[in-house]
């Protein structure tokens, strides 16, 4: 494994002169968090299309269950169990426009991965970055446990298990433990634990930041690298239902699914499930005893039990929903934790919002209203007075502090700006999907999809490193 | 599935250059005898080793089912069900010796395909061209339903259903049904069906032709390129096996193998089997219930069923072993069909050799000596009078008619040249392994291989084809 070990510690010298001067150091953490030998373990693979120009290069990496679609190239990184889809990518001539100023792609876009460790981690492009749209870029960054990169440039990023780089441009940045951060360019910012922060600059503002000590209850990462806390926990519970979906190359088609909803070979569909028409359910996705109506979404490393969708809900990545009964047209945010039990279930009323990295645990039933934006640390009924907003109202305001939260700004531009990008989803995601070409989406495109299985050398002094590798034009 | 049918259009074209003169239309052959939908539902894989210097690139074709190992190129190409085997390639700075002539490699040696369809076809280096060693090239041609290419040179051929095309270098040639043909350097000549040649330039020849009706009631290829006969229905019989062999990516691994020994996990051991030391079962391979000795070989489409090999023995190539008690170091040549009853079993005698083509087909009890040689068509004890001779006897010989047999020259030499070919195939195969790197062959470099899948499109204009691909440095 001489050339694996060579290569994190190559990561870890390149991280580090990003990061260094901002206080952190990577190394312990690469050094630690997965033993070696898991990286030998898993394959990687991609997806056959026809509606996805196809151009992978890959390079001097390992690449452990990574999932490919689009063009992508990956340089000296480490990839492990990650997602790295590439089906918003620009095409050359498409314009772009960013704080009003329009540009036009010279090239197609490409994903391209450098001296990075991303460790179960999602990427998803449709990227933001308007001063190069040509390459969607993740350069010396470090992405711990189920971080989401999301439309977001990084080079030189730490982001913590379960934080959120959503639509931004970072340099020299860490994102703490389970925070969230859409806030457009940013550079040597260190977003501490726990802060949800939305921000469009000259519009608008929100902030929120998880009471103290309760992060730690659901995330908590040791300085050598080890993940506890209820979400791994309920992540891990669900572990062995994967295995046979990896183990097998011909995996039996499912029953009852409409010809218009694409379920992934890689997903998990267990107990009693009912999946609409135009649904969307990728891989690493988990539902279970549950109804998913027609036009909803579960995307990567999202979990859904015991649940009831009506119909047209997103489940952003990293969601998990249990014991919940989601009205129509609901957002699930990234990484939130709607969770209900039995004697405790969470009603979510169609319309609603629930912000990204938004914790809902419930202690007795709870029922959020119709059209409410709902965020931050939710357990009994009574905390929605804080916490949760409607929206109509939310439109109207400008300035609004509400328990750990404040927003400033122009309200009506935010929630429309949400309801935009909700819509934005259904529509790439095939929601809407009526027989023509104009309305097929993700669910559609990716129906005739097959998968190319990569696996790492297991044995010489490469053992746990992917050959090079070129593939398409 | 446009691009797969220009393809298919494009090879026929290109062979015909080559084989129209002599008489041969390739084209309702290409068009008939596999149908389209086939070509998509198989994959093909490659193997990574540390042994094994990786290169592959791959345009314009479909690959269905092939594995390669070492250094392969395939152009406008369709591989059905094929074996690559890159294993003996020669390196760089390597010394062949052709006729007396030495000349060194300029280049590591590479498997070159180009404008060929190939189905259920094996291809197996070690090439004997002296005059281009850094490529092993198969150059518009045609190999029908097993035939085998080995260590030939192939440009502008037509091979007939397990036909096999053994250490020659060939151009615009066509080798009948079930003939076998190792005759060094040929061009221009038509092969007919059921032939075995063997011929050393100046120093000996050998010649039979089954007798007429034969071939046809084992390998019959009517004008559709539709197959019948014993041969295909007997492979066709354990066609089941091979199906959750080729749809799961980690096989349980079998009980009772020693260490040293190999069996892929793309061959199927079925029943009680027992596997002694230094064993290889390569991919396609077929074994059940039966004893497979230290240091024994069962090469791809073998079938050994019922049986035992004592040890050090050889199954070549789609040798197929039934009811049979098999001594130690015997040869068991190409496509030969040894096939007994449970009434009406075989012994073969140890040190014989089975010439390639050989047809055992007992019709009652059949025992052949040690240290025999044994060719042709064989149902009755009495047959081996005219089709059986002692080694130490065919030593001495210089002319010979037996039968539809004919031996002319070094009767020494021909005997000596069999039995150098065997060592060398089980020094290959790690038969002799003890331990020290010296004596490591295929059975122990391959045991740490792991495989990698490659699916063609499955919908759009693609179908059928497999994306561009290039594969190590």
């Amino acid at each position: 494994m001489e050339k694996l070990e060579a290569l994190f510690d190559h990561i870890a010298s390149r991280v580090n002169v990003n990061l260094k001067p901002l206080g952190i150091d990577v190394r312990p953490l690469l050094q630690n968090s997965i033993p070696r030998e898991r990286h030998l373990l898993y394959y990687a693979f991609y997806a056959l299309t026809q509606d996805h120009p196809l151009s992978f290069k890959f390079l001097n990496s390992n690449l452990a269950g990574s999932y490919f679609l689009g063009k992508t190239m990956v340089d000296r990184s480490v990839l492990y169990k990650s997602d790295i889809r590439g089906d918003e990518l620009k095409r050359k001539g498409d314009v772009v426009e960013f704080n009003g100023v329009k540009t036009r792609l010279f090239y197609d876009e490409v994903i391209r991965i450098i001296n990075s460790f991303l460790v179960k981690t999602l990427v998803h492009n449709n990227s933001k970055n308007a001063e190069m749209p040509e390459v969607f870029r993740i350069l010396n960054t470090v992405a711990m446990h189920f971080s989401n990169i999301h439309g977001t440039t990084c080079e030189g990023v730490y982001l913590g298990p379960f934080a959120t780089a959503d639509f931004s441009v970072m340099h020299n940045c860490v994102v703490g433990d389970f925070s969230y951060v859409q806030a457009g360019d940013l550079a040597n910012k260190i977003i501490e634990p726990g802060r949800v922060w939305i921000r469009a600059r000259g519009l608008y503002e929100f902030n929120y930041v998880f009471p103290e000590g309760v992060v730690e209850k659901y995330v908590k990462l040791n300085e050598h690298g080890q993940l506890s806390g209820k979400f791994i926990e309920y992540v891990d519970e669900t572990k062995e239902d994967f295995v046979p979906v990896y183990s097998t190359l011909a995996p039996e088609p499912l029953e009852n699914i409409p010809e218009s909803t694409y379920v992934s070979p890689y997903a998990v569909i267990k107990g009693q499930c009912e999946i609409g028409e135009n649904c969307l359910i990728v891989q690493r996705a988990h539902v279970e005893n549950s109804v998913v109506g027609k036009g909803s979404n579960a995307q990567e490393n999202c979990f859904i039990k015991n649940s009831v969708y009506e119909g047209n809900d997103v489940t952003a990545h990293g969601g998990k929903v249990i014991h919940a009964h989601i009205g129509k047209n609901v957002f699930v945010g990234f990484n939130s934790f709607v969770h209900g039990t039995k004697d405790a279930a969470i009603t979510i009323g169609r319309d609603s919002i629930v912000m990204p990295h938004t914790i809902i645990d419930a202690e007795e039933p709870i029922e959020v209203p119709e059209n409410s934006a709902i965020w931050g640390y939710v357990t009994r009924q009574a905390d929605l007075a804080n916490q949760c907003v409607d929206l109509e109202q939310f439109s109207k305001t400008t300035d609004l502090t509400l328990g750990n939260a404040t927003f400033k700004g122009d309200g009506d531009a935010f929630v429309k700006a949400f309801r935009h990008r909700i819509e934005h989803i259904r529509e790439e995601n095939g929601a809407y999907y009526n027989g023509t070409e104009k309305t097929r989406g993700h669910a559609q495109k990716t129906q005739d999809a097959c998968f190319n299985i990569l696996q790492p050398f297991q044995s010489g002094p490469g053992m746990g490193m992917y050959p090079t590798m070129t593939i398409g034009e």
